[in-house]
């Protein structure tokens, strides 16, 4: 039995030993990028991509062509049909209010996406508009009544977002509809990353170099299997599909040439600025 | 002078004349219809569709087929990428309360959206679904910052919606997302109607043939130029974006078996089932 357990204890320790790094290499960052009038996806390789043929959900093949990262400009890594966002997921952002039962939704809309180094463009009667920096998830199946245990299996990955939202017109309009579907509210990148654990990853919010947001994806209300469970027991998720998760802590308004930074581990930096 | 006034007197009823019978002859009748697995766009003409090659917004030309109307499934007549719907807007269904100054606005998803015919299907834990009979808007052009004079040029035209909602979750949800966007819950059709006065039309909804709602679109507290206009000013709408102008009087809980019609004068009926 002595003998049994020491066998037991060896092969877990070899198991951790190699599984950690196993894990960690095959992260894989995908991007989306312009080269003239040319969009492409591709494989992002430290300053390289090596671009793909097709779609990012159907398998693509690598071409063979590999580009310079500096060479092209980087798009909003995926061009979603729905965009839905989950609000007051994180208990620092909620306060001293108690969290729902189940996650609260709404929707932004594609043409609020923009991409990394792109600019918030404040609409003429905009007077408070926040950052709110997100874990967002990318889908990659149809997805239509799954489990929580089977929703994983239709993440693809995750990037970085910027929920942006006018906070005036989220206390005084019918809906969230302005404050949080204008366009360019919607920031974006800058590369999917597949195969990360997206339970555990530092996220933060920097303004101008500040730190003004700082927690982890652990702290999440409701997870990201939770919600994408949630979410498909009413709407059909489509690959492409993506869901900004929440924001934490407190927020503040930004203004004309301020520069926002939504930070995820493993993933990068989504850096954009502000216009009027 | 006064040959001059008559002159001018007989120009306008000429121009009356003339001009009523123009315009009620340049209505035209759009629909999207699958034969097999084939999708087509075309123009309805008594029984027969005049097919379309390619979109139905760069000026399609006819390909010369004709197909029977009976040989065919008619599809919810666009597939927009972003579904915009406008609440209280009219004062029957607002009831005491005052009107808002400007049109409060709420998202729906394209995977709301059915054709004439489909199933609306309650999810298991639905309990109060209530129909909302609508003219809804087709955008025609890219819009952006229209003012309101200019904003009919943006429209293609006008077909029926029901704007289906879960009730007791609007009361519920942090927003009306569940709600409004749970799959099924946009019925749209029969044809889109390019040519008519959308400014004044019947809009009657019927549940098993009773009639429950009735009113003219000569009501709306904002009409569709304005809230084509409003939107605009922080959402470019695209070619095939669709408005739900909102919904008259009062409305009732559906059930599993029901069958709801919306009829929108000189469009036609929009028929769709209930269940479960």
């Amino acid at each position: 039995m002595a003998r049994a357990r020491i066998v037991l204890l060896v092969a877990a320790v070899v198991w951790l030993l190699v599984s950690v790094p196993v894990s960690a290499q095959t992260v894989t960052k995908y991007v989306r990028f312009a080269e003239g009038s040319r969009v492409a996806y591709g494989v992002l390789e430290g300053d390289t991509i090596a671009e793909l043929a097709g779609g990012l959900f159907d398998n693509p093949k690598p071409t063979g062509r590999r580009v310079k990262l500096a060479d092209v400009k980087l798009l909003a890594p995926v061009a979603p049909s729905k965009v839905i966002a989950v609000g007051l997921n994180y208990q620092t952002h909620l306060g001293e209010r108690s969290s729902a039962k189940y996650p609260g939704l709404f929707a932004k809309l594609p043409t609020t996406i923009i991409g990394p180094g792109d600019a918030i463009v404040f609409p003429p009667d905009a007077t408070n508009v926040h950052y709110e920096g997100e874990m967002v998830v990318v889908i990659g199946r149809r997805a239509s009544h799954v489990s929580e245990a089977e929703a994983p299996d239709y993440v693809f990955g995750v990037t970085c977002g910027n929920d942006v939202s006018e906070r005036d017109w989220q206390k005084s309009d019918l809906q969230w509809f302005r404050a949080k579907a204008t366009d360019t509210f919607g920031p974006l990148g800058p590369v999917i990353a597949r195969g990360l654990n997206y339970n555990d990853l530092l996220l933060q919010t920097r303004l101008n170099g500040e730190v003004k947001q700082k927690q982890r994806t652990s702290d999440l209300i409701f997870s990201v299997p939770a919600v994408v469970s949630y979410i498909s027991r009413y709407v059909t998720l489509l690959p492409g599909d993506i869901i900004y998760t929440g924001t934490p802590g407190a927020t503040s308004a930004m203004k004309p040439g301020d520069v926002v930074e939504v930070e995820l581990e493993g993933v990068g930096v989504l850096r954009n600025t502000v216009k009027r």
